[in-house]
């Protein structure tokens, strides 16, 4: 990968190697939230993963597989045949390779030289998922003759719908052929949801004495060009494309007829546009978001400044922030990792970043939550509990859980390894909580608190209540065969984070119940009648003071569960330096980590740092310095929390540190890590790491607080927020900071340091 | 194409070259005719196509699809990564490239030596499909480092289900693992059909401290092997599979953990034996093959002889002979062209071989038919008519017609055209009973033809009454809006080779009738209760003489239908030269050449050699010389029956240049014409053309004809054939030909040149 301090909005890869490609196809990723789709080339190669994806278009190939998103037919394809032989970089000489994103407008660019026999060309392909019209994207490519003779050369490009995801075919294959003699069209249904797709191609050429042909195969269709490209000439073709679907939003009628006219009218509307007419609009889109809270930072590295660009702009493209029954996947968009379902990653990751500055996309996610009640229901009955239970993994809303069974090899036997997310990796319940709470907090968005939120935070707490267990031995109610965060230990007893989560949670309804009672009856009413609170809260009231919370030891180390102090400790320093983190398990299996004091990811730090406000500072530096060394950060979840938590504990070298090989996760020169699609957590981190870590920022039991200190490597840091609908920026220098706010709103209070604030417009705190 | 004549059993390519893939991976295909597999390469390329099929296994991908035979997961995959770098013929340098496949044995061997960087190897690959074990198929692998420098090397070998037909996945993902520490096992199943299917690998290493590691994907499992190899030394790795299925006849517990049992159980009990010995035992089998009626051509042009060789094996490797619930595919078992489907050609190409060669192989693909009556009942109720009305195209017996109802695109409207074959291309049913007769007129099978073919016959013949339209103008039968074996004339009333041989189909029933009601009524009671023969015959007797026959015109021409003799001409000498035959479809689409008189394939003459007894040899020849410059031969089928009605007229030079071209259509230069399969009807006529050609043997209402004739590039044409239990051989020289057979046996009557002969033990006719 190269970087360049000229061009902080630049991502590049030179040089091709196509055993590599899983890298820029992923970290290059166009998208617009509508949809998403990986860089892949337009000539193919065999390590290739072509995956494009239309948000929230789940479906299920069989009975017995989980909904996935489908990876739709790949548009991108584009043949060369030069001179009768098809064009790869795997033959002939290549030079001057360059693949570079362009962060700032999302335009994608790869341009070489080409040699091969007496041929020499360049080539340039350009391309965009339009960020101004979510349906539309384009490809641009230019080739030059660089000999001085003429070169034959075959153009096939069009639509190929025989792609799978990883073998599974989820489109029946539906119709498809010319429109009006022009637009190529194809028209395939998802097996089992029955969602309607219509893709919609067409070309132009600029080129002397192009013949053409249509050529049709099964699940495809492609026009072929042939013309010769004179000595020192060059000739381009634009391919312009698009896609709806019949459960898109923006389209008020979804039969299938209307769906092809209104693509058809469309592509002919933007006729009179030129390809850069076009990507001049997605631009300016773009510019909206940057020029929204945009951060600042003077750095020794300006990677730094890069990163946060490139986790913004991953931030956008992923998050479908259109439709309310859809949310992140933990890869985005852009691979089929995690098959595109949503897990906790949206509320502890990705969402603080959408709470701060688009509240209305933040909204959208949580809203998402909400419908999701009922799928949170479905999960709770399956299980034997009440209340509402959210899935690990979720998909449609109401879908309830969708974590698959079945995962990859175990090492020593052999087997298929079973899942045990979806049954019992339940922080995630809490986890939803959480950032129900944090977006109100932050946003006072009143009508979603009072119509969603409150009725979210009770149902949780209800199937809290029915999920506690009470051990008459010790007289406590406590949560036993659980996954806490740390997904190496399956099958543990009180794991800290669910159980002072779930505390947590219990603890907010009750107190929620005792507001509400005294200051809206009427909201608590309806909601009593819906949830039966009058029951739920006296039982949870009966319950809370006896839930176990694993307290600390005389060393001041909170358990991570009941028997992880208890386990054998080895020296990870061998596995946490190396390149992808699978070196572990190499040598051991899950069963033998799970004996031993291995820990994934942050699990006991993540519920220092998220609940800071319920821990003293010098337990947090004890359990930090126990528990780092033994955590090989296995999960691009994990960086970052220890980055904010070892800044906030004053460690910033080594914070920066973390923060640096937080922001490489996908960045990085490691060129397999990213295959499945990017880290959307990771991405989500690297802002929480800026603003939360360096900046300061958090909301503590309501409250707005801002404790800004900067690495060693900083000079200054400029971000912002919005903040109960006020705009905030913040300027932090290595000694102090400095607030302002615009002038023609609402006082904002907040503390630093043990003070209260008052924001008017301006402020600086030295 | 490298042919020589020092090796008359081997086909071999010479260089390598990613754009032709497909030709060699199917006209060196392998199998067993339980199952037949494409020889795509151990390595990938983006141009391959990667098909294994077992026969008989067809699964509907969805309900608007047909069924068609599923490409099964691939278990020929072997990455090779040396030192990093992934092993592909299309980097580096490659010399001595040769890969070749021995007809006598089955063997296919690919070596060749590859220079990478500071690489050199020598690579060999060796496979084969055991005839001895249906099962069971292996593959061998020498790597050998040519340079003096050790050189790192990982083997990533296992299997890949996430292969589909063109995009379509016919399987559920299913179980798979390792078994007793050493077997991989992977278990999906047919979504429609659920057919399960056990496959089963085992790996040998010849190589020094090799460390392994198993890798399970989506749909994949493999295992990594790790060596270095020290120069000037080499290594080798075995990969044992098999197959086995859940609908297999060989195996009596269908039960999907026996089937796993029996696969292991096979596995071990084959440890013993080498690869060499295993690949010896299944060349035994082919000796078997090879040893009956073995034909020997002493000709100028060597590759006369190697095309028969090379017809015989793809005739055996893509018959099902095992299972008489099973047919041949049009492209046999060589590639998903026509889905794996059975058409005409079996009867009419294919069958003549095996009723001469094989009568034990013809008689299951008869009884095919005879399980396939219920699906013709099914098809003829569908269109409104009784009786057996045969599908177009044919999976398993009992399905009825399973022709795909859309194809490729048409180039002026850029729409998929309608397959009208499936609903009007009605003579299928007269080729069936066609061929049931010469089954049981060459075989004499007794037994077949009481328990069997009778039924066929009658039953056939009383779909042909229903489907008669009575023209009160004319006073006349006619068969009006079908598609004739010209299947550019669609819509056509009164094909001639449809209405003639429905009225042999008719006039057949009628006689045969009488002739069991004197010699065996209790047959004829039997069958008459069934049918309700009395009736049908009846009807049929009332109409067979009102028949329409399309009579020659004063020219002595057999209109092709109606229309044909008024339509419009065109020089078609400018599609006929060129290499593919779709050259006239980029000029006119289907309906233009609807309205002229181009005629795809032997229509007309094909009537005239099936049924030659019907018609003078004058009217032949003026057919031949109207129709032949008419024909592009745009189907496989047309070259060998203008070869052998060419040879008829002592046409011989004129024929003998049809043989070439017929014996070219996949052994030939032309590198695409194969990639969707081997054409089957084309290696069946083969044989017909030498030994129904050349060797002048046919079949004439029931009496057996032998009247030789060599093509002046032959002096001597040796063949053998099978007729009512006796086996004949016959030598051919320029002049006269020489017949022995067995000593043991019965005389064997027979005309040549309207003389009767006897052959006892020897006959020589001059």
């Amino acid at each position: 990968m190269n970087y360049v301090k000229e061009n902080l909005w630049q991502i590049e890869e030179v040089g091709f190697d196509s055993r590599y490609l899983g890298k820029t196809e992923s970290i290059m990723a166009l998208g617009n939230g509508y949809l998403g789709s990986r860089s892949a080339t337009e000539e193919h190669y065999t390590t290739e993963r072509r995956d494009t994806f239309v948000a929230g278009t789940f479906n299920k190939f069989a009975e017995n597989e989980v909904s996935e998103l489908p990876n739709i037919p790949d548009m991108w394809w584009m043949d060369f045949i030069i001179n009768g032989e098809i064009f790869s970089l795997e033959k002939g000489i290549t030079s001057n390779f360059s693949k570079r994103l362009n962060l700032k407008n999302g335009e994608l660019i790869r341009e070489f030289d080409w040699e091969f026999a007496t041929i020499k060309l360049h080539f340039t392909f350009r391309r965009f998922v339009s960020k101004a019209r979510r349906h539309y994207l384009s490809s641009f490519v230019t080739v030059e003759n660089l000999t001085d003779i003429p070169i034959s050369i075959q153009i096939r490009s069009g639509i190929d719908g025989q792609v799978t995801n990883s073998g599974s075919q989820h489109f029946h294959e539906g119709e498809k052929g010319l429109v009006n003699g022009k637009y190529i069209q194809m028209m395939p249904q998802t097996n089992e949801s029955e969602i309607d797709f219509v893709f919609t191609i067409g070309h132009r050429l600029n080129a002397k004495n192009v013949s053409e042909r249509i050529e049709m195969g099964r699940r495809q269709i492609f026009m072929n060009y042939f013309f010769d490209l004179p000595s020192n000439n060059s000739a381009t073709i634009e391919k312009r494309m698009s896609v709806y679907t019949s459960i898109d939003n923006d389209i008020s009628d979804h039969e299938i007829s209307e769906i092809r006219e209104t693509a058809i009218s469309e592509m002919e509307a933007l006729e009179v546009f030129s390809f850069e007419e076009l990507l001049q609009e997605s631009a300016e889109k773009w510019s909206e978001i940057w020029e929204k809270h945009p951060i600042e930072i003077e750095t020794e590295n300006f990677k730094d400044q890069l990163a946060i660009h490139f986790a913004k702009y991953h931030l956008h493209i992923m998050t479908p922030a259109h439709n309310e029954h859809m949310n992140i996947g933990a890869k985005g968009l852009s691979g089929e990792g995690y098959k595109g379902h949503t897990f906790w990653d949206t509320e502890i990751f990705m969402l603080p970043y959408f709470n701060f500055t688009h509240p209305e996309i933040a909204k959208s996610l949580v809203t998402y939550r909400y419908l999701g009640l009922d799928g949170a229901h479905k999960k709770a009955r399956n299980n034997g509990y009440e209340g509402a239970q959210y899935p690990w993994e979720a998909a449609n809303p109401t879908d309830g859980e969708v974590t698959p069974v079945w995962g990859a090899a175990d090492i020593v036997t052999g087997q298929s390894t079973k899942i045990w997310s979806g049954f019992i990796e339940q922080h995630i319940t809490s986890d939803v909580t959480f950032g129900v709470k944090q977006y109100i907090d932050v946003t006072g968005d009143q009508e979603f608190t009072e119509q969603k939120a409150y009725e979210i935070l009770f149902d949780t707490a209800k199937f809290w209540g029915s999920r506690l267990e009470y051990n008459t031995e010790k007289d406590y109610y406590e949560i036993k065969d659980v996954i806490g965060p740390d997904e190496y230990k399956e099958h543990v007893n009180n794991n800290a984070y669910t159980n002072y989560t779930a505390h947590w949670n219990v603890t907010y309804a009750l107190n929620l119940a005792k507001e509400l009672k005294e200051h809206d009856p009427e909201t608590f009413e309806r909601l009593n009648q819906k949830l039966e609170l009058d029951n739920v809260l006296a039982d949870l009231a009966r319950k809370v003071d006896k839930i176990f919370l694993p307290q600390p030891t005389d060393e001041g180390i909170i358990p991570q569960d009941d028997s992880y102090l208890s386990k054998k400790t080895i020296d990870l320093t061998k596995y946490k330096s190396k390149d992808g983190v699978d070196g572990l398990f190499h040598d051991y299996n899950l069963e033998q980590v799970n004996e031993m004091q291995i820990t994934k990811q942050a699990d006991v730090l993540l519920l220092l740092y998220l609940f800071e406000g319920l821990f003293p500072r010098e337990m947090k530096l004890k359990n930090f310095e126990y528990y780092e060394p033994k955590t090989t950060h296995d999960s691009s979840l994990s960086l970052s929390t220890h980055a904010i938590l070892s800044a906030d504990l004053g460690k910033l070298d080594e914070s920066y540190e973390f923060f640096e090989k937080a922001c490489n996760i996908d960045m990085g020169e490691y060129m397999k890590s990213s295959d499945d699609g990017i880290h959307a957590g990771s991405l989500g981190g690297i802002w929480q790491m800026i603003v939360f870590g360096y900046g300061g920022v958090r909301m503590i039991d309501g409250k707005l607080r801002i404790e800004p200190h900067l690495p060693k490597a900083w000079n200054k840091l400029t971000y912002g927020f919005d903040y109960h609908g006020e705009s905030i920026t913040v300027v932090v220098m290595k000694e102090g900071f400095e607030l302002t706010k615009e002038d023609n709103g609402n006082d904002v209070v907040f503390f630093s340091n043990g003070e209260a604030y008052t924001l008017k417009n301006k402020l600086s705190i030295l």
